[in-house]
């Protein structure tokens, strides 16, 4: 999917709500049966009762895994159970170098039919620019996420005052493919907004934390939308 | 596993070799046929001739992802075919939070029967101790990695000239079930393996690099050896 796509999708349905499909087996509704059968008819129960107001799903992928051999096949049916125009973000954190990065890129995107993953940015350069070389995929980079432990090195500053987070994205963008990156930057920091979008003004941000985790949407909003 | 069944077994084999299972399909020689069927016989194949040195093996996960959802039982087979007192080591670089974690360390140390798993530091506490929770598994988190991108991050300092790599093991250190650490340090920083072993002296270090990648054998011993 390219970028225009997707700004496309955005402005159709005035949305910019992104879907989780973590399916638990033990939260399946009794009458859906049971099994890996049972979790599939539940993602597309979710994403057909959701259609009209997401422009994306986040299948968490940390669930398929843990079925089984049986989870890959749920998780690329899943995929393709999102309508065209959506964006399918497989949320993997992953990260690793070279020719294994290659790997999860291709697990990602061709296996499971991603359009963006999530990537860890601990490694450095050469664990991320293999995702960005996918021609129309995004890599969604870890930037300030948004759990209790988030800031234990995220929000660590050099003796220039620049947190980790934001030499992340500073150095990110500077890399090969920087056209492909989007950033995951938690609802719950709202007030980091700001330099982050002096930092990166146009790339997408992936902001989860609204609701539950207490991020407000409105303060998001004001700091964190784009001119698209 | 435990800590000193590795230990027993570092000392009968005088050996603390880690032989790492990369399969890739290109590259797997032709009398073992096609097909995950012969990935596999290609990992039972470099066990069976690296037994009386190996202590440790290492299926790097990608690689087994890459393959489907028959690249799991391939994944899992092979770590079946690890002969006892080895530590099975899943080479993964997985890190979410909370019950993703959990997932995460399920379908390592139950699902593929390994006894320990890599895991990436970026998003603090909570993405690391759902994995410490697990008796006699390991967690082996990413401290300094050996490639080229290893230090984008890793080595920046704060404001008292601490890189986060050094965070990373303090603050881990600290955290609960840390009797449960190994940490990653690549053979190519052979320098920086001193102040390593004064923050985590008796830790198990995981040491890939030695070799292709120029880490050199006997500086990583000379300061990276622990009492056991």
């Amino acid at each position: 999917m390219d970028r225009q796509t997707l700004i496309n999708t955005i402005r159709a349905k005035q949305s910019f709500l992104c879907v989780g499909l973590d399916p638990d087996p033990a939260r399946i509704p009794a009458h859906l049966g049971s099994g890996t059968e049972a979790i599939l008819a539940f993602n597309r129960a979710i994403i057909e009762a959701t259609s009209d107001l997401a422009v994306a799903y986040k299948p968490n992928v940390a669930f398929y895994e843990a079925l089984g051999p049986e989870g890959w096949n749920v998780l690329s049916e899943t995929m393709k159970a999102i309508p065209e125009g959506c964006l399918r973000i497989a949320d993997a954190k992953r990260g690793d170098i070279g020719n294994t990065a290659t790997r999860y890129a291709q697990a990602a995107f061709e296996a499971w039919g991603a359009d963006a993953v999530t990537v860890a940015p601990y490694m450095g350069r050469d664990s991320v620019e293999p995702f960005l070389a996918f021609k129309d995929k995004f890599t969604i980079l870890l930037g300030l996420t948004s759990n209790k432990g988030g800031l234990d090195f995220q929000g660590l500053t050099n003796n220039e005052g620049t947190p980790l987070y934001q030499e992340v994205l500073k150095k990110a963008l500077t890399w090969r493919g920087n056209e492909n990156l989007m950033f995951v930057v938690g609802a719950t920091k709202a007030e980091y907004f700001k330099s982050i979008r002096e930092i990166a003004p146009d790339h997408f941000l992936l902001v989860p934390g609204v609701g539950a985790q207490g991020g407000n949407l409105e303060d998001v909003c004001r700091h964190g939308l784009n001119k698209d």
